[in-house]
């Protein structure tokens, strides 16, 4: 029986499954071993340390997503140039070896676009974009979000990925709920999300037109005793939500906007989304299983 | 001799400038001793070691600005409602007391207003604004910029301060450029401002439509090898800085803005404004001791 390791490779996580032939989890692993913290030339043995008799036999197949493919990672694979459709990715696959395992494994390349002279580049995202449309039968045209650290915005015609934008929305707030002034009127943890005070973080993003100014709002509204402390943390995360979608150009023709990633955060964007009359569908974290899996079986069905 | 100590008395220094009658400054100090640093109580003894010996006698005035009245400070003073002239400010200075000295020390209110709902708040840019005024015969109307951690736009009418807003644009730039992945590929200083890569990054926050998504051209550019590292810092403060005047209305009424503040500063004001076709003038750091004195001098001439 034909099964697949997938492999989902970004900064801080190596996140590790085996699939069926046919698509399911059959068993699912996570390790701290991001590649910021795996040395150079020890990928091979971290893979091995995370799911090794998962990989034994040379029939078996490994597909890795993510970071792996960065300079800092396993080895570097060029990124595929937008637009980009699924062909175009499984033909820029770059095939590896461990000592470990004769298992085929390969790395997915990232992807590029360019704004403007200015370039763009995802590593993993393309997997998942690739998942959600399967996943959601019918979706191979409009607007995709990937929230996170970086979060990504991409538009995707008739199932090609056509480009796309990062935003450090994720990042930007870790920064300020941390390190900036307002982390001294912010309580220590941010608790459940506030929905009233998060989408008055997203009002409010609109109307003042920059991060810039609409983050010090979250320590005068704490100053003037405007909101409780506690509410305080969805604001400002309804601020740097709410600054991702001003940034954006809706028209009528978008529809609804899929959002891809973790619960935690897709409820977020949708409510997000909602406050401002913009409907959207959610898809979970397993695109990213379902994208390496199309992958996989692609090759399998070229491979007889 | 009527002799005026003049003190701006911020969140990590304290200056203080002893000025004669007619406003020149015979001596300038400055110290450690910004407010976060001062234990509570420990405002009168901070600003003797400092400055002490210019503090004797029941005739000497004493006029301080800044942070000293927050919360934080040596007495929290409310602050001034917005629209507010100079005869309101003066009008609602605080009167405090030191044990080592029979000075009459008055600490100056900051600004408040409010834009629907959210209040903003200065302390110590009122008196900047009213000494450039003074420094700068005839700009009693228009916009005004103190650039700074947290930089104030200034609508003036006929002296009068209408309203203003706060950008968080110097905080911002400290924190991508020390903790986010930005400055990982950033060379360890900043060097000389490099005049091309800062207006290319004012022209890049205009074209991209929020901080968010701009900063991450940081990394893509540097990534790409499109710009020189040593560069790259100037890149950044031109998004910064292009991120604020992005976020300004200017319409044609706006004649000359006027930018006050280090002349490290007001020239990459000057630099990005130009850039984008708007005049700028510039007013110096002398801009606080002007300010200080005509408060000073309008108690003068209150108690002959």
């Amino acid at each position: 029986m034909n099964e697949i390791v997938a492999v989902d490779w970004g900064s801080s996580m190596l996140r590790a499954a085996l699939l069926s032939e046919d698509g399911r989890v059959l068993e699912e692993r996570s390790a701290q071993r991001g590649i910021l913290s795996v040395p150079a030339g020890g990928f091979p043995e971290a893979l091995q340390l995370t799911c090794g008799e998962w990989l034994q036999g040379d029939q078996r197949l490994c597909i890795i997503s993510g970071m792996a493919g960065s300079r800092q990672g396993w080895r570097e694979v060029p990124y595929c140039a937008c637009p980009a459709g699924f062909p175009e990715l499984t033909r820029q696959l770059a095939w590896i070896e461990s000592p470990f395992s004769a298992a085929r494994i390969a790395i997915v390349p990232g992807l590029s676009c360019e704004h403007h002279g200015v370039p763009d580049v995802m590593r993993g995202e393309e997997v998942q974009i690739f998942g959600a449309m399967s996943l959601r039968g019918g979706t191979d045209s409009g607007r995709f979000v990937l929230p996170g650290t970086h979060s990504k915005w991409v538009r995707v015609e008739q199932g090609r990925i056509m480009g796309f934008a990062t935003f450090m929305t994720g990042e930007l707030y870790a920064l300020l709920r941390t390190y900036s002034i307002l982390a001294r009127t912010l309580p220590p943890d941010d608790g459940p999300l506030d929905a009233d005070a998060f989408t008055r973080g997203v009002a409010q993003a609109r109307s003042s037109g920059s991060l810039l100014r609409s983050a010090f709002s979250t320590r005068t509204l704490s100053l003037f005793q405007r909101q409780p402390p506690h509410v305080m943390p969805s604001y400002l995360s309804g601020l740097l939500i709410g600054e991702e979608l001003r940034a954006q150009q809706f028209d009528a023709t978008d529809g609804t906007i899929t959002v891809v990633g973790s619960q935690q955060l897709t409820l977020r964007y949708e409510l997000a989304l909602l406050s401002l009359g913009l409907p959207a569908r959610r898809v979970g974290a397993e695109a990213t299983w379902r994208g390496l899996w199309l992958i996989a079986r692609s090759l399998l069905g070229n491979h007889p």
